[in-house]
């Protein structure tokens, strides 16, 4: 009775994390964006933000109030959004950690490859203030503990075969946060084809019982 | 008869891979290093570095013919110095696969945790012109065949289950390459012991036969 039912899996928010649509930016954070990653932050200015946009200085401190404001805007986008697919993802294996696991690095994989520009920024956080680089830790800290609970979840069980659950999350994240260090150029695999990949290496690195 | 010989494993060059001393830097290097890291390459000018060696500008250009100069030097220097201790950390596992490639990745990590500034240079290196950029990957490139080749070497000797040891190179080594991104941040590790984790989770990726 009431809303039709669609045959495919149930995923948390209707996100469909398996679909790397950009995530939405406005024109100056999108200007911001292309700005840090060719020139780097400290290279960047307000003014120069502003001139891609077609916009005053004056107008841009409208909506954001510093250079700062605009990086973090775009670290807590990016992150906000890599959290929101691994919870889909992780939620769409039901109980099955070797699926959850599977899902959700397929999800970081493909937000990865298929949004390299926005993923590079991480390296950026360093310039951030220590009040704002804690605040944006917080949220990453978020994708780590996703991971985290299924890596304990699945150890528990006796699923994988894992001896420090945290380091373990850590390498996997790891693993798939070099990507774009590589991906573009040397890439001649689809976004698809490497997340196949990184699965199947993610599954080794926890040990994962062939079933 | 001659020389004497004492009793630790053989390694190349004579090389201590496992003692992490400072790689040789320049007062003008060492300058650069430092400015790079706070302030970012876009960030840094040739004057900045020159203020903090207290020579003048001209001096400087003297050595250095640019500031692209100084991150390719740096690059170099700091890519060669991780080069130089994997083939040390390799030949010293003798012709066992297990053994070289757990002292390739501790002699990675040790120097991840050890130079973290200097490591994580490696983000900058996307300012590069393209034919330094070329230029440095060729040299980079030697660190991943050194672990590919011990990859696909227990692959053939059974004492690994890799399906591909090329993608599995790179992720054993994104996950190195990682560390400094949160060592500093949240380490009460040292050293070695993130080393030794970091071992025991490359024997599970590549699936080590448990001797």
């Amino acid at each position: 009775m009431g809303e039709p039912v669609d045959g495919t899996a149930p995923d948390e928010g209707g996100i469909d994390w398996r679909r790397v649509e950009d995530v939405e930016l406005t024109p100056i954070l999108e200007a911001s964006l292309d700005a840090f990653y060719e020139l780097g932050y400290h290279g960047t200015t307000v003014r120069e933000v502003a001139r891609r946009v077609g916009v005053t200085v004056p107008a841009l401190y409208y909506h954001h109030d510093s250079k700062e404001g605009l990086l973090i805007a775009l670290l807590e986008l990016s992150t906000a959004d890599v959290l929101a697919r691994a919870h889909a993802a992780d939620a769409d294996g039901g109980d099955d950690p070797v699926r959850r696991l599977a899902n959700v690095i397929e999800a970081i994989v493909l937000r990865m490859t298929g949004r390299a520009r926005l993923a590079s920024l991480e390296g950026e956080m360093r310039y951030l203030s220590d009040e704002n680089r804690q605040r944006y830790r917080a949220v990453r800290k978020g994708i780590e503990e996703v991971v985290l609970r299924i890596v304990q979840d699945g150890t528990a069980s006796g699923d994988f075969d894992v001896d420090d659950p945290a380091e373990t999350t850590r390498a996997l994240l790891g693993m798939c946060q070099s990507i774009p260090r590589w991906y573009h150029a040397e890439g001649t695999l689809s976004p698809e084809e490497v997340a196949a990949k990184y699965v199947a290496i993610s599954m080794k690195t926890v040990g994962a019982r062939t079933k």
